[in-house]
């Protein structure tokens, strides 16, 4: 703080002057002691002078309503839900969310540092703090064709910006503990920063090994036995409860159960889409849900703030002390936990804000670069008795790899694989760099039938993804991606039945969020009624097909993946 | 960690090569989670590998023996005790305290950064981590001489020595919080790094602003109530337990008394001396005694470990978690505590240990520098009727300004200070930079007849202080600290009975803690006989005689200090 400022701040908090704001009569959380005391908060240019007993210019009498510390996500990406980062930060800061962690490693897949770029540009005015992890694994997997290569050189750059905490979530556990070169160049960049986890049930030599080299954290964990072994190893676990993943009634009530130590512990929501946060909250309803569990709310709180301030060495966050910033939630009681207000250094959010959508760098709306596209390519030729499908299963993104004769046709003097309402067509093509790679392959369990659906998002690589029954189809929703330069399209009998655009690096739309949720209203009913089945999200489902990290076969631009063995098909009658 | 060393140290934790050295059967206390688990420990190259199930080269079967993290030591001085650096060090680390957080606040006073220096050097090798916080008020007042200026500028070089955490004991508080340019320099300086307090019974405003400034810590606090108002600010309070200051007892009754969350509590010393190191222990002897006024053992051990790492940014102490420094304390118990074996960076700590004595810069080995020496200049002329008189209180350091008769006697036709059994003369003689300085003062109720005592240990500008109730031998103990370079010294009519030579910047002996126990057990008992109160220790308390920072009266080389009025007089007898 510059010698002036704390000079004027400094009388104000001696009480010599009044201060600009005064919260009267707050029950005030103090994060660091977890205790509810009743008194007034003095603050001035956005920062906390004092609790005791003040006089302010400005007063605002809380008359015992609950004053806490403003709440932090300690891991959150801003591109999964369709919307610019600043809509989404928004409605969340409404919830009481004041910090957000986010990763932005979907951006980064896409368009590289001009993808990370893009997130701090969005966020840099937004009425809270956003801070940024470097995603450490672009590409996240070499069997696939991403937009870009992120090395420990090119991070370089973002080292001294205050707003990079550190490391994103460093998925590739295997190149951390063999000591890959590449990936320890990124780790060794950041030393002394946080270094962010991702390692769903590790055994405990490669999680000790995984911890040696400096991982800080991990927000993969979905039940508590594992979250302790990662505690004690000194790791802080991030306790996720976003749209997809929700893991934290399995933590929460084993924390109750076994009276747990709750240091190591924060929330995150990792993924949570604009709708689900309108209607449930973000934070809050982490914390909520806790407490509903049996967690104390002094301990939910601690977890919600210092916590997370200090996993990411944020001191001037957290609590509500002398010197923090001023990102206060109003509460009105400890049970329903609602939010009655927030303000974001000192200032109040305003609960009707209007959206407001930034521009962005015109090269970001021109990511979806196909090559020798045509109808002709869809065509999947039966080269063999058996094929590999791809098998679905609902309410899942896992598959499985099954052999099976599937139904064919002669055309032209070739046999090839004709789609009916058991089994589909795939079909995945890069889209970054003009390679015209392209690979077709046959799912079965998915259920769409008289048409075709499509996408650009499509995980981690975000190719353009396509399942059909007919070619046409296919083929019509690709070049209707390619127009709208990325995004969801749904096509019927040979029309487009809707598009939802996203052209922000064929990953967010630039309209809104509520044409985002207008279009989705309309086109994921419309895709069941096609015939896919209840049990998927269909453009969720779709955008999980193509990573190649799950089990058991996946597909990419080069073909048909087996993941367990680690093996490319060019073609799914490949043996 | 170097990429080679980490593929090494990385096939170890994984199991796949025996660990160089595994703790088997031990009884790990997880300080993240505050747990006991018996499990194994994997350790290589001073390094914790991983716990679960380890061979090793080596093997050490813990039989279910307790093996904490290595305790810290958050807060003392190594001065305080008049043996070397490396001495005091060892012996405490043979009780477990593997980590000093130490403020050579007495060295630099004395030696500016050549001071900060010596105290680097001397535990460079000891066998514990020791770190240094940056001395900030150097001089400690302004009312007084001592023997090095330490600005903001000559701390720079310090910066980057990852030795040094942060800023050391910010005793100034009025200059902190009124904004002193040259305080704010040093603060500024060491942004966000840690800023050690030292802020007994601040006003809640004025803690405000303390805090404010960003101070991170606070070691002064003598009750529970104040303690929690410091820990709800944000700031972390180092609960004393020293050889002079205990509020260890105070504290943790509070604590126990309300349930309090402790995440804000860790243990120091301040200052211990070494013969009771011997005989209570250090840091374990903090967690004893809050687990018998009934602390869970669990939160003391966090306090004394993992707490402490963190306030203090030391992500690779305080824990056996992988990657952390393999600093080990066996304990045979969780009731008495007694440590069995330490280790430090995977080496065992021999108690036998010979203690090596370091030779220092010959500079720091020539600190008494008087000028204008002579038996004259005790001479005290009564000017007055009634003089200033220092009363002291036996058990207590501050003292009571008297304005009183005194005895007199004709003397060349001069009135002068007559010393009887209940007023004595004191004097301070500036000795760092050969100005001359010197007052005369009077006092009462300290009791020493036939004689002289000196000292050059005086706080915190550690100049020759003497009391006597003759010039001759107040001259003659003044000569002989000269003649040693400082030190404690007793003289009996006209006879140097004994002298404790500190000749290391007059504040530490060379000559090894038995040789300082030896003379104490020999001067302090005859001290008592020639007078001195049983309810003072002789030579601590002459060492804060000088202290202008205590009420009511002190003497300094400028003349005697009326504290509570800010003013100095040249003579006791002026108004």
């Amino acid at each position: 703080m510059e010698l002036e400022k704390y000079r004027v701040l400094s009388r104000m908090a001696r009480g010599m002057e009044k201060a600009e704001l005064v919260f009267k009569n707050a029950n005030v959380f103090f994060a660091h002691t977890g205790e509810f005391i009743k008194c007034d908060v003095a603050v001035a240019q956005g920062t906390i002078l004092g609790t005791g007993s003040y006089e302010g210019e400005r007063e605002i009498d809380l008359n015992g309503k609950y004053l806490c510390p403003g709440f932090i996500d300690s891991h959150l990406h801003l591109e999964s839900t369709l919307v610019t980062p600043g809509e989404l930060v928004r409605q969340a800061a409404q919830c009481g969310t004041t910090t957000f962690i986010v990763d932005p490693h979907e951006s980064a897949n896409v368009s590289g540092t001009d993808g990370i770029d893009y997130i701090l540009e969005q966020t840099e005015s937004v009425p809270a703090n956003v801070y940024v992890m470097m995603p450490s694994c672009v590409p996240s997997t070499q069997v696939d064709d991403n937009g870009a290569l992120l090395t420990a050189g090119k991070m370089k750059a973002y080292l001294e910006n205050p707003r990079i905490l550190g490391l994103g979530e460093v998925m590739d556990a295997v190149s951390v503990v063999e000591g890959s070169i590449s990936m320890h160049e990124k780790l060794a960049l950041f030393q002394g920063k946080v270094k962010d986890g991702h390692a769903p049930f590790l055994e405990t030599g490669e999680l000790n090994a995984y911890r040696l080299a400096g991982i800080t954290t991990d927000h993969e964990c979905v039940d508590y036995d594992y979250a302790m072994e990662e505690c004690r190893r000194g790791m802080q676990v991030l306790i996720r409860e976003g749209s997809a993943a929700r893991n934290l009634e399995a933590i929460v009530k084993g924390i109750v159960e076994h009276g747990t130590d709750t240091d190591s512990f924060c929330f995150c929501t990792d993924d949570k889409h604009i709708e689900e946060i309108q209607r449930d909250g973000h934070i809050n309803y982490n914390i909520k849900k806790a407490v509903q569990l049996g967690l104390p709310v002094e301990k939910a709180l601690k977890m919600a703030t210092i916590q997370a301030a200090r996993c990411y060495g944020l001191t001037h966050l957290g609590a509500i002390a002398p010197g923090c910033q001023a990102d206060l939630v109003v509460l009105d009681d400890l049970k329903d936990l609602k939010v009655l207000e927030v303000y974001h250094k000192g200032k109040k959010i305003e609960q009707e804000e209007k959206t407001e959508i930034l521009p962005c760098a015109p090269k970001l709306k021109n990511t979806v670069h196909l090559l020798n596209l045509s109808e002709e390519r869809f065509k999947l030729l039966c080269t063999g008795d058996k094929a590999h499908v791809i098998e679905m299963m609902e309410g899942q993104i896992t598959t499985m790899d099954k052999r099976e004769e599937v139904p064919w046709e002669e055309n032209d003097g070739e046999k090839v694989f004709a789609p009916n309402a058991s089994y589909q067509k795939i079909a995945v093509l890069e889209r970054h760099k003009y390679t015209g790679k392209m690979a077709a392959g046959i799912v079965k369990g998915f259920g769409l039938q008289g048409g075709a659906i499509a996408s650009s998002v499509s995980h981690d690589s975000h190719n353009i993804i396509v399942v059909g029954d007919n070619d046409r189809d296919m083929y019509l929703a690709v070049k209707e991606l390619m127009r709208t330069q990325g995004g969801y399209t749904l096509v019927e009998n040979g029309t487009v039945y809707d598009t939802l655009a996203l052209p922000v690096m064929g990953l967010i739309s630039d309209e809104g969020y509520e044409t985002v949720q207008e279009k989705l209203s309309r086109m994921i009913p419309k895709a069941h009624e096609m015939g896919i089945k209840e049990g998927f999200d269909p453009f969720i489902t779709l955008s999980f097909m193509a990573l190649p990290v799950l089990p058991q076969v996946r597909i990419t631009p080069r073909g048909i993946y087996l993941v367990d063995e680690d093996r490319m098909l060019k073609s799914p009658f490949d043996q």
